[in-house]
């Protein structure tokens, strides 16, 4: 017997992970405009993925619509929400303050789904002190401290290349669980630390392959 | 007969295209430090995938190595660097000044590999005239100009959710054939134009549902 607290042991794929914060992020739009029960057809639409595939989907999760009627919006947002950890608080601790951690701390919207930009870290002493988006830049050396402090769940790594496994290697021993690295170098952690890696230069390459393949020439 | 400089026309998969733009680093990582031949291994190792997979993928470009010997470094560089569209220049438009649309500008390594941003955007006045990394903060009305004048290749949606698809209108109607959104929307564009969303909620939301599937808490 399993509690309805605990995490669910069904196998999600991973493509199917990566469209439920989509999936997610449309229901609760349609949920606030008043919409109560919402049909495969009108998720597909929302979030640009095809109806069959969402009805797919969905059935990861064991949800299964009402033929003719459709899902039912807060039964949907709850347990999608609840496979993602929507339903927690996820402390995140940024390590570097260049342009791309502060954007990061300006970005808004990481705080009102969870995910609290609580910290900021720089190695350059004379960022120390400086403050963005509401947050003091703290030294480096702080790091274990405010993992511990802070109960940091996500460690973001908005460093050079050059430092980025250095600074894994420090949050993963600090007990930081999730990091998300935007240095384009590819960073190892150890198979109970959960990474995913944003890199910008890789988006617009597979970009130019897709112009490149279609027309042949840039512009 | 085809030209050697026709984009080829086998089908690549979409998940071999995405791993493309990680094998050119490496190869080119590999080569600067004197390697003329490169194992599998030795791509498995750098690149995080393992080593069938890197086979397979290679020969998607109609790439074999020589069993016990390997890749030709440059060989394959060139391949990739073909396929991906890195011999040819990709001049990049920034939508929107803000934090993110400037740390985009201040970002290193996107000239080195073909795409220099060359221009930014953004619709209030008070930015006009202002300098990031070197480009001043031109007006939103000027797209279409920008687009011609500096034949754009790909522009970059950094502005937020509620006017990403008027911009993104905008530049396909300006003639830019790919689209980079970093909106937390979903955006529609016809389908001759190529489109790549980077959703960092997203990110962190795949992040935290490994973390409950594994551990059931965020830390």
């Amino acid at each position: 017997m399993v509690a309805e607290s605990d995490p669910p042991t069904r196998r999600i794929p991973e493509a199917t992970v990566a469209r439920l914060p989509l999936y997610h992020r449309v229901l609760v739009d349609l949920a606030a405009r008043g919409d109560t029960t919402i049909s495969s057809d009108q998720l597909a639409i929302g979030s640009g993925v095809n109806a069959a595939k969402v009805r797919k989907d969905l059935s990861y999760l064991g949800t299964y619509g009402t033929r003719g009627v459709g899902y039912s919006a807060d039964a949907l947002i709850h347990e999608i929400g609840r496979e993602l950890g929507l339903t927690q608080e996820w402390p995140v601790l940024v390590v570097g303050a260049g342009n791309l951690g502060q954007a990061l701390v300006g970005y808004r919207g990481f705080g009102a789904r969870g995910y609290e930009i609580v910290a900021i870290v720089d190695s350059d002493p004379a960022k120390r002190g400086l403050e963005v988006g509401g947050l003091v830049i703290e030294a480096v050396d702080e790091v274990e401290r405010i993992v511990a402090d802070r109960r940091i769940a996500i460690g973001v790594i908005a460093t050079p290349a050059d430092v980025a496994q250095e600074v894994a290697d420090r949050l993963v021993s600090a007990g930081v669980g999730a990091i998300l690295n935007f240095a384009p170098v590819v960073v190892s952690v150890p198979p109970t630390v959960s990474l995913r890696k944003v890199d910008l230069a890789t988006e617009l390459q597979i970009l130019s392959f897709h112009q490149i393949h279609k027309h042949g020439t840039p512009a």
